[in-house]
């Protein structure tokens, strides 16, 4: 498309990156606000545009007529290259323009990332999310905001499309990814001992599904042990559902055991859930849903107990 | 009191043990059935007899006239010792009667009871608890049980009374622990995550009450991060209160990786999180609430972090 034909629907909104989580927040934003989207993707890019938003050739294309970008990529490396690139954000959006950062990439990134905005007069919001596609997709995320009361107030209206709460945790890039971080010591922690229940029930000859009935309303009860549990189960078909990437975890588990490593504070049990997302990754998992890590501690087919006594 | 004195009340319950469960469930107790009660602690007793229970000098006293026992002790050795020493529940209770077993203990231990008390006509509900004495006192408990038609027909009432949930889960005594096992794997690893997630909070100079209270409703939420997570915070305080003894986690875990290991399933969060236990056993926390497993990871008076930077 010519990069100046959506000039005319003065967008307001640069959704960058159409993922997991990008995408089903593109198409809640539409809803209310002109959206102008940029991702390499094609099929994901497609999905936008029957819903309404316009495509832009680059990140900087896509944020020439917005005043606020929403950035969901999935970890520095990628968002570096969508700010920074010399088609990046950083090119494109007037000073004076917010960047809504997303993606879970730590506090230290982020906080970088954010200076080298101002220096081209750019306010961030720093907001990684929590909830999943689709929770994005309903308005209906837990989003964890770091960010200035001026570039909050620009940003609010967008923000409140996507979260059904939203809890400032600080005043700072940074503050988000800090609080996002401890999320996700827990969720990782968590779905890893999900998976360590249900390997052992299976190894134990019981039926997981009872066993997922009978302990998700007590006191070992879990967001993830209800929501992956039965996606466990569902790891052992083949052509499972992926609804969130095992390797995100990979990643996620490494910002916290470096962020807990700078802080001087042992998570013995963070870092052996970081291991098995490493085995898991190792495996051929990385690309499957992150419930998958289940196989690893209880394969396919039977556990080694099931073997050894047969 | 004198041996005779409690015969005229013809008692259908006789609840041995009267800790940090059995108090709770016997007081429940009281409402609706005659109940016998033995404890060798004399202020556990008064507090049991003021509410209407009959004192009994052994458990095989406390059995003698009673229909069902419910059984609440610590442990594997106690749990033998009230059923087989010269005075316990075997030589007292008749042939016919039924015997409810609550404490977590194993399936092995339990299924080895219930052999022998069979030797004696004795009927066995294996029946492991979850839920804590708050809900205990409130018959709010979640009870797992393993248990024949007969045994749990004669004891159903009983159950009713304690229970907000009551799942069948198996018709053998042992059945329930299998399941006990599981939850405990969950919950020890939870509370052992909140844990983690407190101190890296703590650690990175951030409320942990503002981290409880953002993060408990998202994906990284447990019912221990709920529970315990403000405990945690109290267990910085002295006297803190002692609603679950730690050192039943050092117990735990160790069934869970005991019973993890006999099926040959790795449970690497789990020992990670027996480890944690121990380690805050030897640092003297055994009887204190469990929430302080968080102390060990982030002392009073600042991390290791905070006095680095000082």
């Amino acid at each position: 498309m010519p990069e100046g034909a959506h000039a005319e629907a003065r967008p307001c909104v640069a959704a960058i990156g159409l993922g997991a989580m990008g995408l089903p927040m593109a198409l809640r934003l539409v809803e209310k606000f002109p959206v102008v989207v940029f991702d390499t993707a094609d099929d994901r890019l497609q999905r936008a545009l029957a819903a309404g938003a316009v495509a832009a050739a680059s990140p900087a294309a896509a944020a020439s007529d917005a005043q606020v970008v929403l950035l969901a990529v999935r970890d520095q490396a990628q968002m570096e290259s969508a700010l920074f690139a010399a088609d990046g954000v950083a090119a494109g959006l007037r000073a004076g323009g917010t960047v809504i950062l997303t993606s879970t990439i730590g506090p230290a990134a982020v906080r970088s990332f954010a200076e080298r905005l101002a220096e081209h007069g750019i306010l961030v919001v720093d907001a990684p999310l929590s909830g999943g596609p689709v929770r994005a997709g309903n308005g209906d995320l837990l989003v964890l905001v770091g960010a200035s009361d001026e570039a909050l107030a620009a940003t609010r209206p967008v923000l409140d499309q996507l979260a059904s709460t939203l809890t400032i945790v600080g005043s700072a890039a940074g503050d988000g990814q800090v609080f996002k971080t401890i999320n996700q010591l827990l969720a990782g922690v968590h779905i890893a001992a999900a998976a360590e229940a249900i390997a052992l029930a299976r190894g134990l000859g019981l039926d997981p599904q009872t066993v997922i009935a009978a302990l998700s309303q007590g006191a070992g009860s879990s967001f993830m042990f209800a929501d992956r549990g039965p996606r466990m189960l569902e790891a052992y078909g083949d052509g499972a559902e992926v609804k969130s990437r095992l390797d995100i975890f990979v990643k996620d588990m490494g910002i916290v055991t470096e962020v807990a490593r700078q802080a001087h504070v042992a998570v013995p049990l963070a870092a052996a859930a970081e291991q098995l997302y490493l085995i898991a990754e190792s495996a051929g998992l990385g690309d499957h849903d992150d419930s998958s890590v289940v196989t690893v501690l209880s394969p396919r087919g039977g556990t080694a107990s099931a073997a050894l006594s047969a």
